[in-house]
């Protein structure tokens, strides 16, 4: 696309580089900060700066942090003897926002998957596991997504962990709460009978 | 939702003020640029505040520019007898893009809509009237959107530009090149056969 301003070109092309955003989007926002105040495109942008030279991951949990060690790990309110496990730092957010986890969390920073080439030393595994022996956590929580290297993960993460002791748990798969049991796919609905829970 | 880090929420609230992006596409490109090259961040905020701060519309036909008047006016390969009016500075872009106009344009900002309380004199057109009556421009093309607005707003001008002594036409409308018949929404067909066009 020809545009009439190289200044508007440079912009569109640095935001069409942004994941999801193409050109056409990108020439959108370009056009929307441009209406906008001085101000608030300056706002906008030393946020960005500050969110990318200043956030750090915890070195414990390997979360995003505006200190060494993050905010949670830090609270005196956790529950120390319990790690949750995620793949990335989003399904920390979507667990956290549920406000019914009290524990501490583990960011791995992916999954094994020998297609991609990431083999358990590219991930933040040796440090959970050098957390793990201290003899404080007691559990385990492994909240990975059910892909096949999501479950290889488990696995790999699961021998580890009992050879230290610990308890090992994964999140429960089912029928979402809300859904219809006729909308539900088959796989998960053949589970949640498969691993149905007792009443009594 | 609760962020562990201040700064990836100040982040998240900057970019979901951006139309058409929310709270979760904010913290997945928050991620994103997490992952980024100090430098990459920085050319895309540069790009963005030169954007804002240079950027100038063309004070000939309004549309985004980097000098005072546009390279479109300045070029003298354009034909100066003829001015395509568009609403928005996408318009401009997209016809440009399309490599079969070689005239000029104007850019009224928008359409006259008393609902919204947009009326003639907020909109460039006094400037469009004024460089209709040099004498040099023959002919104006009104590519407006086809809502009542567009409408009301190809009405008003066509009155004043043939008091000038201007012709006016408009774009063409009907069944979209590649479309079927079949698929083509009633009004548009409806169109395009009442309005056709001899092949003699």
């Amino acid at each position: 696309m020809n545009y009439p301003s190289k200044l508007v070109e440079d912009a569109v092309n640095e935001i069409s580089r942004l994941p999801g955003i193409g050109k056409k989007s990108a020439l959108r926002l370009a056009l929307h900060l441009l209406g906008q105040e001085v101000e608030d495109v300056t706002e906008l942008t030393k946020s960005l700066i500050a969110l990318r030279q200043k956030t750090v991951y915890c070195k414990k949990c390997h979360t995003i942090s505006d200190t060494d060690v993050c905010s949670i790990c830090k609270s005196p309110k956790r529950n120390e003897s319990l790690i949750c496990v995620v793949e990335e730092v989003p399904d920390l957010l979507a667990i956290e926002n549920t406000a019914q986890y009290n524990g501490l969390y583990h960011v791995l920073g992916g999954v094994i998957s020998p297609i991609e080439g990431i083999s358990p030393s590219d991930l933040n595994i040796d440090s959970l596991l050098d957390r793990t022996q201290n003899g404080e956590v007691k559990e385990v929580i492994l909240a990975l997504n059910a892909t096949m290297e999501g479950d290889t993960t488990a696995f790999y993460l699961t021998k580890k962990l009992r050879k230290q002791g610990i308890r090992v748990s994964g999140i429960a798969r089912g029928v979402p709460i809300g859904s219809e049991l006729e909308y539900t796919d088959e796989i998960t609905l053949g589970r949640s009978i498969a691993k149905r829970i007792m009443f009594d």
